[in-house]
């Protein structure tokens, strides 16, 4: 098949609804941004052999790279609207695998109510995909990083390190499906951050690492931050698993791929904060303080830990 | 340097003036489209060893890597506005090159008036590039590829086939200044594009082929094609070099990477379309009409030609 014919048979379907999107024939597509709103726009890389090991089902490799893109679009308090797509495929490519990848993108899609606008599909030595994200939100409401301040209660949704651990479960060939699936599907909270306009001062996604996703927030607020192992959520599967790791902190801490929400909020707006906890059916849990400095500590028991590195990089 | 040094040191000042980047310090970019605007957005994938050769200068690819995405959006008729970077790098890569590459395009946002709004750093097995392009266009104004009606003429702009001869000639080491930098550095035609809405019928800009090309118009607007092989315009390095050429044919009419507009209009626009060529100092050129069927049809002097593939394909 060439590029052509995938197009056709597998990718205009998906954009058969997206106004602008001219059934993927043109050279770009026309977003209309509703009065009042602003169109917030996010663009991950996902490569084979660096961000997924390569011999996952394609319908999971779809999955989890839209999921990604939705989960920074989550993080702005944005409501999904499209996206585009860069497919770079092998040669050796095959119908079968293509068939599925649209399957993972049609579920997400439907999952979200976003469509496919756009994109390019080429060849490559490597798999490797690029998306682009388009998120809709009322003007001048999108959550940002630069806003935590001294004394906010550090909060994060769900539980943390899960992913990590389903990483390390598939790499050691051990069976558990469930932190398997917390790193093969990521559950975007785009509810929540719908929700964090009125209380945040400061929102993002954790990707790389807790302590290395939050010192972003504290190096853009030109704050420090404590956070306290012992308050940091588990998953039982998580518990479970934990004593067998050798480097607890820098797995569950520094692990990432998490793609919970991570933020920031006046002491205040602590009821508010397990309100919509109760209302999403969400663990929303304080693990921290903002502080003054620059630092940013993870103090198990009052005492500090040591991490080998604060989160994923992608060189050096 | 890990990849927050790179985009610290040589991303963040791309995305200085960009209103709602925020030094490409957030989880994504927020795009405010002017009130009776749209936005036009475009997404291509490049890659080593399929787009370009891999050992291109930095800076050169940097260059082409813009000014591709650039052109689809010229072939709307847009505005440039700005636009976002998935880079994909071997862990190879050396800060030499990564300057290089942030000077190609700090060049072309200083030539086209766009800036960095955000994007993704990883590392990659095979160096590649994503980007996606926006554009800004009065509501309703986008050219489009299925416009096209019989007994339109058809139109392009510049002269065809130059870079796939510059393509030739660095595969065969032949020193040719002129075509290898029509096939690195390619000129979108954006001022083309803005005027073109007066008077196009169809639009779009000619990557993969001339034939293959049109045949996208003719096939999104039901219609079939005849272009002259002796109205092609071509500029005097490729009239030089073209005999030595086995295939004259195919290098021409469906060797790609031309990057010029190809437009059609209905035939009492042609005095329109050569004040358009002469006030942007750019050649338009009549090569051929929109006919009823399916066919795109190359003929010289009247002979129907025969093209082993009508353009670019990256699979099968």
């Amino acid at each position: 098949m060439n590029e052509f014919k995938i197009i056709k048979k597998y990718l205009s379907p998906l954009a058969k609804n997206a106004d602008g999107a001219f059934a993927l024939t043109d050279d770009a597509a026309i977003l209309k941004t509703p009065k009042n709103y602003e169109a917030v726009i996010t663009k991950d890389a996902i490569v084979a052999g660096v961000h997924f090991v390569g011999d996952e089902l394609a319908e999971k490799i779809a999955q989890k790279l839209l999921r990604v893109n939705l989960s920074d679009l989550a993080a702005m308090g944005a409501t999904p609207h499209s996206y585009f797509l860069a497919l770079m495929l092998p040669k050796t490519t095959s119908e079968n695998w293509i068939k599925s990848f649209a399957k993972g993108l049609a579920d997400v899609q439907k999952e979200f109510g976003i469509t496919l606008m756009g994109g390019d599909t080429t060849s490559s030595p490597t798999l490797a995909f690029s998306v682009t994200a388009i998120g809709l939100i009322k003007s001048g409401k999108a959550l940002k990083r630069n806003g935590a301040k001294i004394g906010d209660d550090i909060f994060v949704s769900g539980t943390i390190g899960d992913s990590a651990l389903g990483l390390h479960a598939v790499k050691n060939k051990i069976k558990n499906t469930y932190l398997i699936n917390r790193y093969l599907i990521p559950e975007p909270r785009i509810k929540l951050g719908q929700e964090l306009h009125e209380i945040a001062s400061s929102c993002m996604d954790i990707s790389d690492g807790l302590i290395q996703d939050l010192s972003h927030i504290t190096s853009a607020s030109g704050v420090g931050a404590v956070v306290n192992w012992q308050d940091i959520p588990l998953s039982q599967a998580a518990q479970k698993l934990l004593p067998s790791i050798k480097n607890k902190y820098q797995i569950i801490a520094a692990g990432g791929d998490d793609y919970e929400l991570i933020f920031t909020a006046n002491p205040k707006f602590y009821a508010k904060s397990q309100k919509i906890s109760e209302k999403l059916s969400l663990p929303i849990t304080k693990i921290g303080k903002i502080t003054s400095g620059a630092q940013v500590l993870l103090l198990d028991n009052g005492v500090e830990t040591t991490l080998s590195s604060k989160g994923y990089t992608h060189f050096g």
